[in-house]
């Protein structure tokens, strides 16, 4: 199988290298660190071992990129509205789609810029990442991916043969990689903690020990998962409440983790806010539900945003004085 | 009258400093600064000009002070666990009370310190003024009070006798004082203002003008007032609708200003979180109305004044790195 990667960062430069490492043909698409990558290649600083790749398929534009299998997309989901451009013209007609991005609404968002029938799929990554100098990704902790099938309004979709092959593919590459047979309920359990966590390490300015620590943050984080339950709910999607417990007690064990929307509001990057929050409120709204902390939480992230991608606004300078 | 100022502060030394200059005797309990007082006594610099009193009745424990006819309360609400030790001895049975403290459950509060069917006031002051060196306060801006007599459950008491006598000696002092017949009402909608501005200004690092300018804050601010008039209405005080669109314009329209709260924040002091959203969300909730977003507005801002009063934590070692 022959692979496209649209955004070679922390995740699609990892998983991609992985691939290619592997044996499989890997082309990449970027934006700045084009040059480098094209006389370089790519590093990777593994905590599973650190790896080069002294040559790969560089790209600076789509239009170069020959017609794939399978088109990663990996860009922050910020830059969502750049697919229409970024996206090979082939895309349209050919090749399977796997989103690695986070939160919901991704998916839908691809199949309106795709023919009817085209496979979509959605990949959870569990992964810690970030990027280093050009072209360098380090890779700390972590890195499973979790990935199904498409089908509209998340619909179920079950385990087709299409999702078992890729699977394979992606542990012959080294990735832990699980199947699920409902997007959908994937998507929104991985939301019950991104909500919370990612939400409220930005607001608090705090690692998740600190705020599962907390009695009061503690409290909240479980209130905002009962907003994301019942949200889930709304669309069909039972989360079980043992659910909630059992994630508040395995992130009380974690190490201490900034979270990656902790990490873009300190890289001044913009948030994701709409895939983690705006998405899923107005899923619910439409079925009539109002989430009182989820919004609270979108409206306070989106002034916290708004003010840090501020020009000339550093974060000290926050501070009235 | 002859008055005793409990917390000789931004506020209790503000209005007593006036009282006194109107010719009133006034005695003032003071912590640190009762040396310097009690030598050099107070210098106010106002907007309205400024004034010294160069010797004042200053007294380091509330035993010395001699028994007087109204007692002004002007401690931060923070520290109402200590007012049973700092009342004078003969409180229990004479004088008026009147607390100049922000919020909502602080008459309740006295009311268990002193013997059944004293008289006490509620104080809403209009102003802002802080400490600077010691023995002396700036008043910047505003300075009016509005004054109402406390019953059971902030049952309205009308406007008594008592009230217009107590008025006059305040408008003789220089302060624009108002009466109300209905505390709780008053108390209510003040709260109206202090629960989103005071509250989010420290969540947001944000001065007044900045989060009614902002599309978002400026909606959440007027759902947080909508949680505020539900629970003002779960105990029979009626804010109109009206009220909430008014003080959403006139706060676009006043200077950018830095609330009490977040001034607090920045100097480190603890936060009047009781008074101004547990006490509030509690007497709700024994009506059975739960407030989600006031609710998590508190468990955020416990979880930030936590922090900010940990020691050897400062406001930029928040941020994990």
């Amino acid at each position: 199988m022959r692979y496209a990667v649209i955004g070679t960062g922390a995740i699609g430069g990892f998983y991609g290298a992985k691939l290619q490492r592997s044996g499989l043909e890997v082309h990449f698409l970027l934006n700045k660190d084009y040059a480098h990558v094209r006389r370089h290649g790519l590093k990777i600083y593994s905590k599973d071992g650190d790896f080069c790749l002294p040559a790969v398929h560089a790209h600076a534009s789509s239009a170069a990129i020959p017609v794939c299998d399978v088109v990663l997309i990996a860009l922050k989901t910020t830059q969502n509205d750049l697919l229409k451009d970024l996206l090979p013209p082939w895309v349209a007609d050919q090749g399977i789609l796997l989103t690695l991005q986070n939160g919901l609404g991704i998916e839908p968002q691809l199949a309106q810029l795709v023919n009817p029938g085209r496979v979509i799929l959605g990949g959870l990554c569990f992964i810690c990442s970030h990027r280093g100098a050009p072209g360098e990704i380090h890779h700390q902790d972590y890195g499973s991916l979790t990935i199904g099938a498409y089908g509209d309004g998340y619909q179920p979709q079950g385990v087709t043969p299409l999702l078992e092959t890729m699977a394979d593919h992606w542990r012959q590459a080294g990735v832990e990689t699980a199947v699920t047979p409902n997007l959908g309920y994937a998507r929104w359990k991985k939301l019950l903690w991104n909500v919370p966590f990612n939400g409220l390490s930005v607001v608090l300015s705090a690692t998740t020990t600190e705020m599962v620590a907390n009695p009061q943050t503690h409290a909240l984080a479980r209130d905002l998962m009962e907003d994301v339950q019942q949200a889930a709910a709304s669309q069909g999607v039972v989360i079980p409440t043992a659910d909630l417990e059992q994630m508040l007690r395995s992130t009380a064990t974690m190490a201490p983790y900034v979270t990656s929307m902790k990490r873009d509001y300190d890289n001044k990057m913009p948030l994701e806010l709409e895939a983690i929050l705006g998405y899923p409120i107005a899923v619910a709204r439409r079925k009539g539900l109002a989430l009182h902390r989820m919004t609270m939480l979108h409206q306070v992230l989106q002034h916290l945003d708004q003010q840090n991608q501020r020009p000339g606004r550093d974060a000290s300078a926050a501070a009235p004085v």
